[in-house]
């Protein structure tokens, strides 16, 4: 997200105000979910829809998705000529004062609508460059994968990203490269395709599961595995990406004190035909 | 804090109402201390506030730390003839949309007042009862030690304690024990007092750090290592700490099938001795 907040909703009505003694505000007790909107139509909602619902049920909170998903509709109905980031994030709500929420402790919906500047996206479709990261992401078996609300690992992270660079990449506590501060990250090893296993720490992205599930379509696998720096250095092609931009080649990473530099080759130009198709966008490569 | 939210103030100012678009709540990117009123007096408020400056140093949050004082003098004007509880949050405050803050992001400082009930602290001189989780601490070298807003492990974790227990006792990613869900942990092995190496996860704590101080006075040290359930088992005496009850005496852990059992010793009623102390209570033991 880059652009400039439009319209915000918490449970349903317009406000751009909460309690303080939310859960999400007081531990970062909630999850949430970042979905573009070409024009009005959500991209790959019920994906996201279902990842939400899992990281819920994981962390144990009561959400009503038919009312969810009711408030969600009712945001799309404002008018949108262009393209929007659409931010759905769900928290315990107030009850439980301490860490152990109240037995029946409810949930806050919050919904807040990002103008999307689609022109800069389209710049990248060349490449990016990118930074490696000195901080490194937590690790935990059971918060990996999911996009909790515990985000202080990618603040720090980010800040160390310099002008001019797009993203950062992240290493695990043990030196594996995880992921970007905001995306995935896949490379190709001799030839196979693969991304970073995110067992112990990562999100699991819906583009990533989105891409993975377009590739295998064309009976290509797309392999998780723990990949070093090594790996990074000797691949052939290196591309991130996520739901809000889609793909981008990544062309250079500063590392240290070594700059990598890759070329995007025939399955980047797949991913970027993959997310064009879900973006509805009809470009030629 | 098992009490009700009596006043709450944000930058200077009575409010319970924060934008949703500040970074406590949208990264959990900030850091707290919570602080036990012994009346109006603030327990170990300068070394609280000498933490939260270290936390907020680490996280880069600009912070005037003379306005926050001033703010929290202004807070300690209230009349109060009963023990209380002061929770001070530092967040981001709104800047930067996406993970990477702007480089002029500011900060919020909030600050709740809440009842506390020194009654029922009393009743758990003689000890309690404790719950060893499943959920394991996330690790991570960087966010270890400090008291940042990123407690889903400990909302996960204290989810577990059954009702009838005080805390819940956490392990990290290994198995190793750390720490109370809320609580930090010391322990005798071979008649060495010790306490659990947070070089990876756990909040270095105020009232542990004062007791190590008070025991080092009396050239008793308290050694900080590696702690594995076999030592807990062996253990002579257990006890845990916090600000905000000083210390609780542990009598028994409850891990997975098998009850572990210890009597208060003599290191215990010296910390809670030394507990008293600093909270200006006159008991006898």
């Amino acid at each position: 997200m880059s652009e400039g907040l439009l319209q915000s909703w918490i449970n349903g009505q317009q406000a751009e105000l909460i309690s303080i003694q939310d859960r999400g505000f007081q531990y970062g007790d909630g999850c949430f979910e970042t979905v573009r909107l070409c024009s009005n139509f959500p991209v790959l909602l019920p994906a996201h829809l279902e990842r939400l619902r899992n990281s819920c049920q994981l962390l144990n909170i009561a959400v009503d998705f038919d009312l969810l998903q009711w408030e969600i509709k009712q945001l799309l109905q404002v008018d949108m000529s262009t393209d929007h980031v659409l931010k759905i994030m769900i928290t315990r709500g107030i009850g439980g004062r301490g860490y152990k929420p109240d037995s029946n402790s409810g949930n806050s919906r919050i919904l807040q609508l990002f103008d999307y500047n689609a022109d800069s996206e389209k710049k990248k479709d060349g490449g990016v460059n990118v930074f490696l990261c000195k901080h490194r992401l937590s690790s935990s078996n059971t918060l990996a994968g999911i996009k909790h609300l515990n985000r202080l690992d990618q603040v720090l992270a980010s800040q160390e990203i310099p002008a001019h660079y797009d993203e950062g990449i992240c290493m695990d506590q043990e030196g594996h490269i995880v992921e970007g501060c905001k995306s995935n990250l896949i490379l190709t090893v001799d030839g196979q395709l693969c991304t970073p296993d995110l067992s112990c720490c990562g999100v699991d992205g819906i583009m990533l599961n989105y891409l993975i599930s377009n590739f295998a379509k064309q009976r290509i696998d797309i392999k998780r595995r723990k990949v070093s720096l090594e790996n990074l250095a000797e691949a052939e092609e290196v591309f991130l990406c996520n739901s809000v931009y889609g793909v981008w080649p990544v062309i250079m990473m500063q590392a240290n004190a070594t700059a990598l530099s890759w070329k995007p080759g025939a399955h980047t130009y797949s991913a970027i035909q993959f997310k064009n198709e879900i973006f509805g966008i009809h470009n030629k490569h």
